[in-house]
């Protein structure tokens, strides 16, 4: 099964988790809405991508564990687009969860979707209780304070801000946890996998304020001009389009650079200097190295 | 150790995890402010009685339990308060956290004390894997959808609510997590606690609704008269006062009834009577069966 339709498949049984005929109807679809249909997906196939080349045991473990990750991904989206942060009416393509249901409905998805990545380890990590442990911590890292998710949104709320540990915490921190889980699923020392996720991270983050300046809001799905608008740190910002598309291939090589001693080694090597050539608008797009 | 230190401290010790220099001081402030001072804790007291009475073997592990369950409690309530939800001012007689700080600050800090809780557990039952799979699967069924505290809350956005899965969902379940918790971080199975903690979750809910209607803001410490004000569905709207004391006082007996074996019977017997006797307003308060 390839890792599009695994990543697919876990999200739905992490879903099922949370249905049922005893549930309020408008908060099970709101759930439903903000999963399906996905993004890229990046995140997810990064940690199953890791999981492969580190010659995962536990199939269903690590695809639960790139679910969770994807799911923690969704929530942030979801609170994110809050009127009380980025208030976007859009995300991939189509209203945002409180656009399309209501404010109450997208804090509450967001809660419960956070929830719920835990509770899908639980059930996959049943038959590997020792790799469970380091992976709700891994995830709850990325996720929570000091230097996880909700920490980098914070950072946006501070007088005076920290960029890098804004910028760390705010994106990096969940691609470290997915290379990090998708070591630890397959049975290895996870410790040794993080400053890989964190490249990747940073360099998605450049390609990101790229594309916040260079693409429409068309082609992204969702509002752009955002980081001059609403005055957040941008790397375009900082550096200029010129010295973040370097910064960005910097930052891959780097990445290529970081990946331990593995099995597949080589096929991550790939996945990665494919993604990364998916990271640029076409038009600012060179061969990476 | 009393129980009362044992949550403080164990508290703390899941807050620790969260703090760190590199964490965005405002947000870490709201943390601390949405924990402590805490309300009466009734809910990990709880937690703590039945491991005590399942003779617990792995202390820090219950403490711990007892601690994800309030924090998740304090999570919600966060949350509640919310301009979008109750649009509560105080809480615990002060501003509440979107008061104190913003409405941002609110969000993350609610999403952040999720993470924490099934991180705190994570950390505490590293000794005991098995266990934890088990906890983190209560803790998340209580919290989450289909009938967890956002099933709960989510309820209260649908056209026509389900009375008692919103009230199960929104009050009961942190209840019978808590009963179920203490027992699994004993090592016991959980499934035989539950109902316990469903029957004082339901006589808590009727206390609630009384207090709401009895009470006055000042000796609640939050707005009373809400139920009747957001038009919310009440057991004292829906049979009165004397019949909701009734409806209170054998749910108590029956919660007593349901107590499984174990070898510390007597003294939960003892805890609960003495709880129970709290609920009420001391001018409707009878001396308990």
């Amino acid at each position: 099964m390839d890792s599009a339709t695994r990543i697919e498949r876990s999200l739905n049984q992490a879903l099922r988790l949370a249905e049922g005929r005893e549930g309020p109807p408008i908060l099970l679809a709101a759930l439903r809405y903000a999963v399906f249909p996905g993004g890229a997906r990046i995140r997810p196939r990064l940690c199953l991508a890791v999981a492969k080349a580190c010659a995962e045991d536990k199939p269903a473990l690590s695809a639960m564990s790139a679910a969770a990750i994807e799911l923690l991904h969704c929530a942030s989206l979801v609170h994110d687009d809050l009127p009380c942060f980025d208030d976007a009416s859009t995300r991939r393509g189509r209203a945002s969860v409180h656009k399309a249901f209501d404010e109450r409905i997208a804090v509450l998805t967001g809660d419960a979707l956070i929830v719920l990545a835990f509770q899908g380890l639980a059930r996959a990590g049943s038959g590997a209780p020792a790799r469970l442990v380091g992976l709700v911590d891994i995830v709850a890292r990325a996720v929570g304070a000091p230097s996880g998710i909700c920490a980098g949104q914070a950072w946006e709320c501070e007088p005076n801000i920290e960029l890098d540990a804004y910028q760390r915490a705010k994106t990096g921190a969940l691609f470290a946890a997915a290379t990090a889980a998708g070591a630890c699923a397959a049975g290895r020392d996870p410790a040794p996998w993080y400053s890989l996720g964190e490249r990747i991270g940073e360099a998605y983050q450049i390609a990101d304020d790229i594309r916040d300046v260079v693409c429409s809001e068309h082609d992204l799905g969702k509002p752009t001009g955002r980081d001059e608008a609403l005055d957040r740190p941008s790397a375009v910002r900082r550096l200029g389009i010129g010295s973040a598309v370097e910064r960005l291939e910097g930052l891959v090589r780097d990445a290529i650079g970081a990946i331990p001693a593995c099995p597949g080694e080589n096929d991550l090597r790939n996945h990665i200097l494919a993604e990364a050539a998916r990271l640029l608008p076409r038009e600012l797009a060179r061969p990476a190295a």
